[in-house]
Order: structure tokens, then sequence, then C-alpha cells
């Protein structure tokens, strides 16, 4: 029905996750009415991240050069890779500006049924670093959620021979309210509570 | 915390519609993900409709040449308009094959709130089209929402000096239940009940 660069637009569009055919449409429509600039702006800032932006041989972060801003600083404690799924992860714990040591970002959390197995994530990468040796811990960082338990534990298994293998502590977020609090979450406070 | 080029891609998603922050970092990840020509397919997409597509100067629908193949096709009854809020509306028509007229595109419906105001939509070029003449009717079929239906109340005013103004039925949608339309929908039914 529509011109084929239009067609071409909703179904590219459609490809993006959780963008179903009826909001590529809406998204395509706004792309036409919008300026010529507004629409080539995106259209151009997919092209460059595209053209400059890898991933860091070492870490798998998102990196402009071989290896990210991360692995490239001599500051940071080599010792010490906190494993998380994704680079927003990894973000989100930067900006605690708690952590000095490395990361190893995995591309993901494990899910069978969704066909991510061992093999589709950076595992084998993160073994190897372990095996080069010169690691005394790994911080399993991935979320809290079945996916990234069930990612944590079989990490764990793989590594515990090898190195100290630790989790991030689940409980209570801060300013939360235990009489909102999910029973799981509030499980987990209980078993990890600490002597004060 | 980003490169600036991943940086720039969000914002650049964001300003899309229903995008907020998150999603658009989600989206930006997936793309940083996708294979090269799988991202640049998106880009090379948005590039292309905005070099081809443009509006139909007689009525406002997308267009690759000045007018559009519907108000270029001569076997269309040239004495009946139909008003559409979006060209999506337009091609919902079409699919019934039901409508021979030439049709209006408004490029959305009044909506003061959003500071869609008359001058904002193509109701002049719509009145100029009308006192051109040759019009025997035109039949409003924006959507039967509340913006939808002040835009066509705005119209009918506008227009019924001029020339016959109809507006699409409202009522049970074919394959619809009784005991599950809500009472507009029912009452509009009751309303608009015909001879048979």
């Amino acid at each position: 029905m529509y011109a084929p660069s239009v067609d071409n637009l909703i179904v590219q569009l459609a490809r993006l996750p959780g963008v179903g055919r009826r909001t590529a449409q809406r998204l395509a429509f706004h792309l036409l009415k919008a300026s010529e600039a507004d629409a080539l702006a995106l259209s151009d800032a997919i092209r460059e991240v595209k053209e400059r932006i890898g991933f860091c041989t070492e870490c798998g972060n998102l990196a402009e050069e071989p290896l990210c801003t991360i692995c490239a600083d001599a500051r940071r404690d080599r010792a010490l890779i906190c494993v998380v799924e994704d680079p927003s992860d990894l973000v989100a714990l930067e900006r605690t500006h708690e952590f000095r040591g490395l990361y190893h970002v995995l591309g993901g959390a494990l899910s069978p049924i969704d066909g991510v197995d061992p093999e589709h994530l950076r595992i084998a990468e993160l073994v190897a670093r372990v095996e080069r040796g010169g690691v005394a811990e790994v911080l399993l960082a991935t979320n809290p959620t079945m996916t990234g338990e069930a990612t944590a534990a079989y990490l764990a298994d793989r590594l515990r021979d090898r190195t100290r293998v630790t989790r991030l502590a689940s409980g209570l977020p801060v300013g939360g309210d235990l009489e909102y609090a999910d029973e799981v979450t509030l499980g987990r406070a209980l078993a990890g509570r600490r002597e004060m």
C-alpha cells in the first residue's frame, strides 16, 4: 500500500526489539513528518556508532579503541573482575564510584529457552582471563533475575576452583519499605543479615 | 559515561514518540550488537525515505511525485473527498476497495491541549479545495475518538454551507459482541439504527 521506501523503513523499524508492525508504522510516520535535519540526525547517529564503536578485546565493553577506557586505565585493580550482563550494567556500577577493578561483559544472561547457551556469551573468554592468572576475585554482578541468577550459579561452578567468586548482595533497596518488599527480596535480606 | 557517538545515538532515539531514555538505551545497544549490515539497513532506510518521499501537493498523502498515486489516477471520482487524519488511515480505507473518491490528509486531529489548532492541520487547503468547486460531498473519516470527533464537528461547521458533509457510520464492529460493547458504541449503534 505504501511506496517501497516507506514499506522498507517500516520493515527495518519493526526489527528493533519491542517494536511491532504498528509501532514501526507510527515511528515511520513520525520520521516522515519530522524535518529533514532531525530524521537524518538519527540516520547518521546509527551509521556513526557502527563506524566508531566496537567491543573491547579484553572485557567486551563498548570501545572506540581495541581496549576500552577502563581496561586501558593503569590505575584500575587488575586482580578484581566484575562480571556484568551488558555495558549498561557496567555504566550503572561505574556511577557508584565504588568499584576500582576491571569488568567482563558477558553480552547477556543464560536462557536456554531463548536459545542463549554458554557458547553464546563471553564465558570462554572470562575463564581464559582467570586461567591466565593474577585474578584474586571474580565478582558476579549479573541481574538478580531468574536468568541472571542462573548465569551467576553457572559461572560460580566454572570458576570456584580457580579463584575466589563473590556475588553482589541481594536485599532491601535503600529507601525501600519493608511493608512493600516482595517475599523473595525480604527472604534474601533475612538470609543475608549482617552483624552490626 | 558512554562514548559520545553512543550517547548521541541514545539522544536521537529518545526523540522518537513513545521512546524514553531507557528504551532508547536498549535500542542503541541492540543496534550496537546487530550486524553492520542490519544497522546500516535502518540508517539507509531513514535516509532514503527522506530523499524520496514528500507529501502530495493536492491531498497531503505521502507521494514520490508532486501528486500522490491516488490524486494522479484519472479514474477516481473527483466530486467526493474523504478527510482522514493520517496517511495510515487512508491506507486502511483503501484496503476496503469500497471508496473510489479522492482523499484529504489533515496531518492529525485538533487537540488544543496538545497545541494542535486548526492552523496546524491542512484545513485551509481542504476549504480551498472545496471552494474551487466540483466537490459534491466531503466524507469526514477522522477517528471516532475525542479529538477525531472534535475535528469532524469543526470541519462540518466550516464546510456545511459549501457542500454536502457526511461522517463515517459509528456502531458495533462486525464480529463484535453486544455483551462486550462499551456504552458509547452501543449508544451510537442505537442512534444510528437503520430500516431493514
